[in-house]
């Protein structure tokens, strides 16, 4: 049932019904980490989890609102799309309870059918619903043990922004005890392993961009517009992926912007104009039913790789092949950011840009002036998600290591982004030229050559299996793949079997 | 210079350059009203109007960044682009100065280039530059008055959303003097009346989103989502026009969804599937260089209206018509208002939907029922743009009349919506046709058979010449117009002259 728009179609739509099940799936993981934490600690098994959920935003002093996306702790445990609901899970009978806000009688008029609460527990599949103006009285009435009862607040740190979660707050919350500290810990390791449902969902994030991506390679060509390129991708994964979001702001680098690592925000904005014999970066991805996709593909806007292109592009790409080989769980983050830092000094040594021994290159942590960024992060709900840094972590302090989000061994079920990348960046290639203890091994001349190059970044999305790991995004990656897509070949991406829970 | 994508194509690409010069002549205004407002109540001319810009927001707890869109006020006066400036004029000298923020060096490496203050001062045609953390100083340095220097700062009532806008704030405040009266009505009445170079951007957001609604009719047919509507606006808007924000949330809304005002937000997005036999009402617009572009164009998704869908879709049309040519300066709103409630109940009269007197069922505001909200709103940098109601104007309280955005008499040089609507809508139907005062006014029989209609808005941005004003949407509105460019049939849009003062 493939709707053709133009000349562009797609093999995915229409987009499958999202899991019911999922949310309800992860209630019922953070309930039973939840109860052998207080069992381990001789903690009684009752009070409440509380969690709100978040509220939609006006523009500064205007009443612009910005679209709505929910919180993602409240997405994970609840599933809701509507803004202004809290949610609740009884510790002891493990029955979960949705409060939906309590809507005026003109929302009917101005914003739609005001829906009645059978509606949200049959959507959301939980167990009992109420108003937000209900929630005290209705935590205090089920409540069993003695004393007043306990609230499991959602109070912790984001170790990629240094903020700190927002814990529910409502009217009447001082007629309960609040624990700020154990939830957060919990809450955030259950994120980090993914259901087969939640890899379902992430899998068609990474479908859909995966097509968009292909889309974007095929009608690239010289005198376009950076964010030409970014419409196209924006377009395909809404029309046919039903996408409304991203999973973060399009970076559509070209030229010399691709050695930009978060270029395409505000003041940067995808407004260059493409040229022939420019490498292009596109780091895009979308999101499907709260969960992300993050994806770089890396191409020369003219759909030809010149000798210097072949090099870098090659580089990377088998820092990016040789890390997901060695992939499984056990192996420690911190390892395979060095593998690929590895992997392009020796390929960039070969290709005569670098000289001498590469692991004295590693000693001085040379690989950061080529690749200053981490290998890759934990994605799902959030495209960088939380959990990166285990209690008591200390996050590395060397050049490029420090900028990882992770330092974490792999386990089973995470999932994380392998994104190598290779950049020519003054600002970090001069000072490592001109240093004493660097400086000897550059070949000058020939990498004086590379200034004004930009840079190449391969991303994609891997899961951790018992003994390795899938990528499960699905864009050619070898040159001659590449070259042959951008010519016009096929290259289908199939919808992968979507084990849909619900609807 | 047209870029063929697909079978679709602009004649609008590329889009304009901005006209550098727009901001620095808001400034001049702004300084000439503040001046003479000085002026007449015998104050100094002395002191510095000072503004702070919009800052980069994360999501919730998370790194997530969203794409930043510069505060209005600030736009106005300074056309920024980037987060974390701030801006003052000196009321003595007249000169402009901009402050920006004073970057890491690790922002090349990550964001892009550090630009020099040069680029910043050329880019946004103000006399001087320096960075934020030396506005104390530098506007202590440059005051000639006595005592502490005064800042004008910006405080006042937004009449939509209710909010406050937020004054500067700034280390080292405490060493000036604050007025928080004088400056927000001046600036606001500023932005009600709009310039040459204002009208020309505003036109071209116009333009754009024109093209794209056509391009929307042409490739509408059942079977479709009403996101897919959605992203072929977005893609035109952006892929051809550079207009990467919204000026809204996009309104696609189709069969019984149309008669909801406000849909499309989170809770109800448009993602409805589209039956033959439908209507459909696209409130759709895309922003260009900061200013808004409103249209809504309604139209049967078959592309052929029934009889039933003339009736409503010409009483709307006739009130919008009927508004447009009365329209002049001197011409109250509320009468416009009351002019295009009158036109259809007479509309729905002649289709026998209502009997009796037009003039009793307006003294019972039964327009109401059918427009629940205002004929149109003020617009510019925000789609409601401010200063609808002038100070000691009161808000009618009447229904449908206390939706009204301005009560104000039209002037020259404002731009406003007209946006004449004709809803069947349960929630105000029902109660109307059952009450003692306005059951008398339905023919019931009849009336029941628009029961899930949905509704019908024509939405049109005008501005207000010394004589009359003239339509800036471009976009077919007769019913054989409609039909004809459904069809296939050619409707250009051509670019409007526009008057570029700058690059
Ligand atoms: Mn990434
Ligand atoms: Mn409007």
């Amino acid at each position: 049932a493939t709707i053709a728009m133009d000349s562009s179609s797609s093999l995915l739509y229409p987009p499958p019904g999202v899991p019911k099940k999922l949310h309800a799936e992860n209630r019922e993981k953070l309930l039973k980490h939840l109860r052998a934490d207080l069992d381990s600690s001789s903690r009684p098994l009752s009070g409440f989890v509380l969690l709100q959920g978040g509220e939609e935003q006006t523009r500064y002093c205007t009443d612009h609102e910005d679209l709505f996306r929910q919180e993602s702790y409240f997405a994970y445990l609840f599933g809701v799309r509507e803004p202004g609901f809290y949610g609740a899970i009884d510790v002891n009978t493990g029955k979960s309870i949705l409060f939906a806000p309590r809507l005026p009688s003109e929302y009917a008029v101005w914003m739609g059918e005001i829906k009645p609460l059978s509606h949200f527990k049959e959507t959301y599949m939980v167990d009992i619903m109420y108003y937000t103006d209900e929630i005290t009285e209705v935590l205090n009435n089920k409540y069993q043990g003695p004393g007043k009862p306990l609230l499991f607040l959602l109070h912790g740190l984001n170790t990629d922004s240094k903020n700190f979660s927002k814990p529910a707050a409502f009217e009447g919350i001082e007629k309960f005890e609040t624990d700020l500290k154990t939830l957060h810990p919990i809450l955030t390791e259950c994120r980090v392993s993914k259901s087969k449902l939640e890899l379902s969902v992430i899998q068609y994030a990474n479908d859909i961009s995966s097509e968009a991506h292909i889309e974007v390679m095929r009608k690239v060509k010289p005198e376009m517009k950076e964010y030409q390129l970014e419409s196209i991708f924006l377009h395909h994964t809404y029309f046919y992926g039903s996408c409304r979001h991203c999973s973060y702001t399009c970076i559509c680098a070209t030229g010399d912007n691709s050695s930009v690592l978060h270029y395409g925000h505000a003041a940067a904005p995808n407004d260059r104009t493409l040229l022939d014999g420019d490498m292009a970066l596109l780091d895009m991805g979308a999101e499907f039913h709260f969960y992300s996709s993050d994806i770089t593909c890396s191409f020369p806007v003219n759909g030809k790789f010149t000798s210097n292109q072949r090099l870098i592009y090659n580089a990377v790409l088998d820092a990016h092949d040789d890390v997901i080989s060695t992939m499984k769980p056990g192996v420690n983050w911190v390892d395979m950011h060095k593998l690929a830092e590895k992997t392009i000094l020796q390929s960039l040594k070969k290709g005569s840009l670098l000289v001498g021994d590469v692991d004295e290159m590693m000693v001085e942590r040379l690989g950061s002036v080529f690749m200053p960024h981490g290998l890759g992060h934990l994605m799902g709900l959030d495209t960088h998600d939380p959990g990166g840094y285990l209690k008591g972590a200390e996050r590395p302090k060397e050049p490029g290591l420090k900028s990882l989000r992770t330092s974490r061994d792999l386990m089973e079920g995470m999932v994380i982004t392998v994104e190598p990348g290779c950049y020519f960046i003054d600002a970090l290639l001069v000072p490592a030229m001109e240093s004493p203890k660097t400086s000897k091994f550059f070949n000058h001349e020939a990498i004086t050559k590379f200034r004004g190059f930009g840079g190449v970044r391969i991303e994609s999305d891997l899961y951790v299996t018992w003994d390795g790991c899938v990528n499960m995004t699905k864009v050619p990656r070898k040159i001659e793949d590449v070259e042959a897509v951008m010519g016009g070949a096929p290259w289908p991406v199939k919808k992968s079997v979507y084990e849909n829970g619900g609807s």
